[in-house]
């Protein structure tokens, strides 16, 4: 999975201003959907929202603008993702928290010749601690998106590239983004 | 008013994806006025955004999610709202300050046989004040929303429960969110 | 300039509730690429969201809400825009930081008889930089746009002035939001 993954397609006849608009409103509506579940904290239905074979990475924007993809969370598959959900869930070395998904300024970049869906859209996540009882910034930055339309009209994800803007988090990152 | 009238509707012969995306975006429209009234500090028009026995509540996320719903502000009809609007703009014992509401995530998950369209939304209130000069974020959280569409095309609240994250509330919350 | 070109046009017959809409989804898309454009740092292809006599001002919301016109960054033409990204790319007395921007809240208020569109949205502008690794608010407030609507399809600002809530600014605020 490189950078070059998120290059807009040229030449695509699926990639008309029409399907932009219609693909945007659909990940806008995916997403709202996507940061319900992590909102809520059901972390068991996160995979759901990815293919089987889905990638799913986060990383810091300083390692991700020099195209060093490793990053603090790396799934390959919906099967990973199923064991990191497990894992986070089954540990309790995390305080209990409130957390708070905002996504917005979502853009299509391309669609693809078989149909893939490339979009960004900026995030923020807020998250109140029982020691942070104001709540504070835990991340903020970019979502990289690959996206497959489905047969009943829905999306699933590809690829997710959460990429962060802060050099710092402020305690360990374990939960999706 | 429980939890349970936020539930979808099922098998509505109104509930369908295209009447979800129109109500989606006729929502984020009506939020965008109805914020702009707030952060314009017009609370006076506030009630308008509701039904004449509109439903309005404020409350802690830690007691929505154990069904408690007393909350910080609870309005049970647009006179109510009123009142409340006038003793806040009566009252001077809360400094001056700028408000910035942010709505986003907007998600309609229900359309009921009469039409009602239940919808839920995430929100950032950022507030700054003489000695927060930089600003602060004063609330966040999740919106239940209840919508009633009306024959101009419109939409007014039936029912809008603002249920914030924030453990503590940086000072005395008595604005609407 | 003056905020009275803010007013809603009355009576225009361009100015109906679909194109409302119409003008507010392709402006959010507008948006999602002028803010790609500053996250990214580059500034040189700021100007090109601008018509060539496009007016920019960024200005506090305490002086724009008494009608004084005089804000932090004020250019006349998208000819004192790349005089201005030239500048702040050119000068090293800034260190280097990231920044993300979100906007919501988009509105129509208005369609003028010859297309032109008003326009209004919230938004926020978080930073990171080295001493400040976990990021925070660097501006909040209000966009008050003009767009003029090109034969291609897309839109060009007319003008732009953003309205900061934020009594105090971090550091020098010298680029653009």
């Amino acid at each position: 999975m490189t950078m070059d993954a998120q290059e807009n397609s040229v030449g695509s006849p699926l990639d008309t201003r029409e399907a932009r608009r219609e693909a945007r409103l659909a990940i806008e509506e995916f997403n709202a959907e996507y940061c319900a579940v992590l909102d809520d904290g059901a972390l068991e239905d996160w995979p759901d929202f990815f293919t089987e074979d889905g990638f799913y990475n986060i990383t810091a924007r300083e390692n991700f603008d020099r195209g060093m993809p490793v990053g603090l969370v790396y799934c390959e598959s919906r099967a990973m993702m199923r064991d990191r959900a497990l894992a986070v869930s089954k540990t309790s070395m995390f305080g209990p928290r409130f957390l708070r998904h905002f996504i917005t300024n979502t853009r299509v970049t391309g669609i693809e010749a078989d149909g893939t869906i490339c979009a960004q859209s900026n995030y923020i996540l807020l998250e109140v601690l029982m020691d942070v009882p104001d709540g504070r910034l835990h991340q903020a930055g970019r979502l990289f998106d690959r996206f497959e339309p489905q047969s009943d009209g829905g999306l699933l994800l590809k690829s997710r590239i959460a990429v962060y803007d802060t050099l710092l988090v402020a305690n360990a990152l374990v939960l999706p983004v």
